[in-house]
C-alpha cells in the first residue's frame, strides 16, 4: 500500500501516522520529493481500513498494491479448488454443466427436464423455486414446494440440485439441496454471505450486475471467512449500455478470475445474453476461455414458461450445444495452460 | 403494449394469441403492413408478463407503452405524497434534511452529532448501525447497540431517526425507528421489500447503484403492494465508467421521478460523490434541481470517523451547507413549479 | 415504427400529421383505446427524423420497429459479404488474421515481425504509422514514414496491409495501402467516413468504445451509402465500470452483429483487454463464437515497444495462439450454423 | 509514480531500470519488503509513457501519483482562466450563457432566436452549421452556408458566435467565428486538437460521451501544447446504462473539473438530458454547483426544428430560465468559495 501525503502536511502528524502504523506491524518507507511525498507501507494491508486512511488529514490518496482478499486468492492458494458434490466435480480439470428451467413449474415438468438435460450431458440440476421478480405482479415462484420437486427430480435422476435462497429465513428449507446459489442481486447481501459462510455445503455466487470483479471476489471472501470454502464464482453478465442484449457478457472475467482466485469459475450465458439464439455461441466462448463450467437454461416448452422463456432453450437445443461445447472444452483448457504468464 | 409479430407467423397461432389476450380483457388492434405486422393491445398491461410474451413462437418483440407500475405513478395520482414523522415533513413542498455519522460509535457521540445537525437546521438523524462493508474485515457497525443510543439521541433531541435495515431478521429491533432505510445493495431484496410492505412507517428507499430508474420505482412498487405507502426514494448516485468520484451524481434523476411519480424525491451527495469536498456543491445543486430534501454524512472528527470518514462534513460544514442551501430552495422551487409541461 | 400520441391530442393536428404522413407513402393504422392512442407506420422509416416526430405537440413518443440502416441490413441482403484483397478473405466462411506491431518502429522491425506472424498464419499486416494517443507527449507514430515501411513490408512479405487513417488529409498516402482502418475515436467522425465511403477499397470500421451495435451499423451504413460497401466490422471492447481490463469484451456483439448485418465481424482482443496474459483465451473464445477474424499485437520485443507493449504477443506466443485458434475455428463455425433461429 | 515491481524481478534489470531512470533525471526511492518491492520515481513523470514502464519484465503494475497534464493543471497555474471575446466574458467569476438553435436553418430563423436569446440574457450565439448525426439520411446542416448565416446574425445583434467544427478542412470558414466547438465525437480527434492549438481563438471542447474527466484534461492538453491557451470545457452528459435521458448530466464534473483545472467549465443541458422538459431543473443545477456558464438549445419552433426539437426551449421558456439562473447563480458561487478544502 502507498500513502500519499498532503504537500503541506504536518510533520508531527506524519511522525504520529508512522508509529500507528508501525504499532499495527507495518514497515513503513518514506520517500520525500519536492513535489511529493509517499510512504510505502509492507504488510498485510487487507485488514486495512483504507478509507479510514483516506481521511486523515493529512494523506491525499492511498493506493492498494496487493488485493484485499485473502482466502480466495490464488497468490496464496495456487492449486485450483475442486468442488465435487454427489459424485459431480467442478474446477482443475472438471467441467460442470448445470442446466434447468428458470422456474419449477410442476413436479412432471422438473423431472422431465433433468431426464433429458442429464441425458445430454448436464451433471447438476438447476431451476427456480423462490424467484426474484422486478415485478411484484410476476410470478414469484413455488417457493418450498418448488424445492420439494426439485428433490423429487433429484430421487428420479440422482442430479445433484441447484437452487437459489433470496433470505436467509429460507434456509431451513435448504437442507437437502446440494448447492446453494446467491443471485445477482444479493451479492453483497452480506447479512445472507455471512450466514452461509457457517453452512457446510457448496455455494454458487453470481457476480452482481454492476460488481467489479474485486467485489466479487470480496464476497467470496465474505464466505470463506466464515468457515465455507467451497464457492463457485459466475460470470453472468454486466449492466453497460448496450441495449441489444439484457446484459453483457464479459467473457475475460472468467482468465482473470482464474488469476486471481483459485476458485471454479462458471458461465451463465442464458442470463448474460438474454436471448436463446446466443447462448450457443456464448457457451463456445466460454468453454473455449477456459471456464470450469456453464449454468443454462433448458425448458421443454420456451414459449409456455413461466418466466424468462425467451432465453431458454429447448432439450434439442440443449443436446447440439453440449455436443459442441465437448468437442472444444478439453483442447482449449490444455491449450491455455500452456501459455505460462 | 405493442407486440411486433415474426414475419413468418403462423395465422391459427395469432388468432389463438388474440383470443388469450382478449379473455383478459385486452383490446386488441392488428395493423398489417408488407413488410411487418404489428398487435397494439390496450388495457392494463402492468400485469401482463413481457417475457411471456417475447417467447412466444410468433412474437419478433414487445414494446412497452405505459410504465409497469401503478400504486406510485403519478399519472394515476397527481398530488404529491407527503411524508410526516414526529413533527417533520418531506414532500409537497417542505424540504427535510437528514444528517448524521456514517456509523453509531458511542452514545455520546451520536448525541453529539443530533445536537449540533439540529442546531444547523437538519430535521431528521441518521446514523449507521447495521452496516453493509464490501470486506468482511472492515467494522460491521454496533448493530442493536447502535439502534439503542440512536434512540438515546432521539430522546435528547427530539429528532426522528432514520437508519438501515439490512435483514428481515433485524425488523424486531426497529419498533421505535421512524424512518426504515433500505440501502442500495438492497434495492432489489425483494423479500425484504414484501416484510416491509406491511410496516406502517415510512420507507427510505435507495436507489441500487446500477438500478434504472424504472428498477426503483418497482421496488417502490412491492412495497406499496404490500400496502405501506409511506415511501421516500433517494438518488445517491451510479456506476458508471469515471473513477474521479465514487459514484456518478444522476442529478436529472430528480426532475424525472418527481414527474414519475408522487413520492418524495431526496439525494444523498455524501455517498454519490464519496468527497467531502464536492458535497456541498451537490447539495446547491440537489436543491436547485427541486428535490424534496437531503441525507448528509456529518462526523464531529471526519479523519478518525469509523467508516467513511472522507466523505463527512464536519459540524461547521454542514451549517455553512445548510445556511447556502436553504437560500435558494424554496426559490427554485417555485421557479420550477411555473413551467408547465 | 409505433408513434404514441399524448393523451389530450388535437383531432385537427393528429389528421394533419396523418396526411403528411401519408403524403410521405407511409400506411397508417390508428387504434385509439380509453387510456391511449397509438399510431402504427409501416413503410421505409429509416428516412424519417425520429426526433422530429418526438418533438411534434401530440406525440408522447415514438418506438422504432424496424432497424434505421438498410445497405449494411441482414434483413434485405441475406448473403455474408466476403472481401478478398491480394489473395486474403475475410468473411463467408474464410477466416482473417491481422497481426503486427502497435506501431511501426523501422523498416527492419516491421519486416521481421511481418515474416514471422506470416509463417505462423497470419494472412494481413497490421501496424500503426498514425498513431492515437491520449497524450499530446506520447510519441505519435512515424506518420508518413511508416506508411513507406508498411509498404516495404508488404513487398518483402506479400501480405495485405491494415493500417489506421486518423484524418482526410492523410488519405493522400493510403493509395497503396490494402485496408483502411478508422479507429475507435474516430467511428463517428462522419466527414471522414463520407470521404471513405468514395474510396473502393475495403474499410476496416472499429467500433467505438461506447458506441451501441446500432450506431456502429449506422457508421458502416454512412460509408456504404457513399458507394463502398467492402466494410469489416471491428469489435474492441466497450467501456464500462471494471477496471481490472483496459475496456470489457463484448463477444456476443459477434454473433448480433452476423444476424443483423452481412458484413464480416472480427475481434481485437488486445485492446480489448489491454493484457496480453489475456489475449490467447479470447482469440480462442472469438473463434468459438463465431467471429470472421481477428486482429492480434504481435511485438518482436514487447518489454521495449514503442506503445502498447503490455498487450502485445511474442511472435512465438502468436504462433500458439494460431494453431490452437486453427483447430477450433472451423468446427464452431459448422456447429453455429446448424442452429437455425 | 509508483513502480510496483514483479515478485521475482531480476536484479541486474533492476539495477538497469533504476540508471535509465536516473538519466532522465527522476529520483528513484526503492522500499523492498518480503512480499513485494515498489520504486518511488519523483520528478516529472508527465513525460513517462506509462504503458511502456507496465510491459516491462520486471515490473508488475505502475501507479501515477500526479496528474498527466501540465498547462490545464491548477496545481501549476493556481489562478482562472478568464476568456474574453467579443465583450463576453467567461470564468473567474463571470458567467456564461450560450444560446441558439441546434441547427441554422435560414438568415432570418438565425437573426430571430439571436435577438430573442439576446434580450433574454444570453451573452453567445450558438447555432449548428456542419451537423454531426447518426445516420446519413439525417440532415447534415447547411454547412458553409449556414457559416455565413451565423456571421448575418452576429452583425445584426453584436453576440459572438460559437459553432462546431467536425473537419480540419472546414477550418477556412471560421476566420469570423469566435468560438470553436468541438463536439463530443470528436474530442479525442487528435489531429484536429492540434490544429486547433495553432488557432489563436477560444476553443469550446465538449466532453466525450464516454470520456474521463482525465481524457478531458488531456484532450485540453493537446491544444494547450499547441500554444492556445483559450479553452473552455463543457460537461454535456456522460452514457450510462440509464434510458430515461439521452444522456447522464455528470454534474459533479463541474466543481472537479474546476478544481482540477483552472479552465472555465460550462455545462450543456440539452444534450444531457434529451429534453426540454428537464432543461430548466439542469440550468439551475449546474449554476448552484460553481459552473462558468451553459450552452442551451433554443428554437422559436421547437415542434418544427430540423434537429433535436423535443430538447429545444422557447424563447420563452429561455427567458424564464434565465430569469431564475441569473437569481441563484451569483450568490452560488460566492457560498462555494467560502469553503477551504
Amino acid at each position: 500500500m502507498v500513502i500519499i501525503l498532503k504537500k503541506s502536511h504536518d510533520k508531527a502528524q506524519l511522525d504520529s501516522l508512522i508509529s500507528w502504523l508501525k504499532s499495527k506491524n507495518f514497515e513503513c518507507h518514506l520517500s520525500s520529493g519536492t513535489s511529493q511525498t509517499i510512504l510505502g507501507l509492507i504488510g498485510d494491508t487487507s485488514v486495512l481500513d483504507i478509507d479510514l486512511l483516506k481521511a486523515m488529514d493529512i494523506v491525499g490518496d492511498v493506493k492498494r498494491i496487493l488485493e484485499p482478499y485473502k482466502n480466495v486468492n490464488r497468490r496464496f492458494h495456487p492449486d485450483d479448488t475442486v468442488i465435487e458434490v454427489g459424485g459431480s466435480k467442478i474446477g482443475g480439470g472438471n467441467f460442470g454443466v448445470m442446466a434447468g428451467p428458470c422456474s419449477v413449474e410442476s413436479a412432471e415438468q422438473i423431472i422431465g427436464i433433468a431426464e433429458k438435460v442429464k441425458a445430454a450431458g448436464a451433471n447438476f440440476l438447476r431451476g427456480g423455486a423462490y424467484k426474484p421478480r422486478s415485478s411484484p405482479y410476476s410470478f414469484q415462484g413455488l417457493r418450498d414446494k418448488g424445492i420439494e420437486m426439485l428433490l423429487e427430480a433429484k430421487k428420479a435422476t440422482g442430479l445433484p440440485i441447484v437452487t437459489e435462497i433470496m433470505d436467509i429465513s429460507q434456509l431451513q428449507y435448504f437442507d437437502d439441496i446440494d448447492v446453494i446459489q446467491v443471485g445477482t442481486r444479493n451479492m453483497q447481501n452480506f447479512e445472507l454471505l455471512k450466514e452461509l459462510g457457517k453452512c457446510r455445503k457448496p455455494i454458487l455466487l453470481k457476480r452482481g450486475m454492476s460488481a467489479t470483479l474485486e467485489e466479487l471476489l470480496m464476497s467470496a471472501e465474505y464466505i470463506s471467512a466464515g468457515g465455507n470454502t467451497e464457492i463457485i464464482l459466475c460470470e453472468r453478465g454486466i449492466r453497460t449500455f448496450e441495449p441489444a442484449t439484457r446484459n453483457t457478457l464479459d467473457i475475460s472475467a472468467v482468465p482473470l478470475l482464474k488469476k486471481l482466485s483459485h476458485l471454479p469459475v462458471i458461465v451463465d450465458p442464458s442470463h448474460a445474453t438474454g436471448k436463446a439464439s446466443l447462448v450457443k455461441s456464448m457457451c463456445l466462448a466460454a468453454a473455449a476461455s477456459g471456464a470450469d463450467g456453464l449454468m443454462i437454461e433448458v425448458h421443454n416448452d420456451p414459449a409456455h414458461a413461466w418466466s424468462d422463456g425467451q432465453q431458454s432453450l429447448t432439450p434439442d437445443e440443449f443436446k447440439s450445444t453440449m455436443d459442441a461445447v465437448k468437442h472444444i472444452w478439453s483442447f482449449c483448457f490444455d491449450a491455455l495452460k500452456e501459455k505460462s504468464n
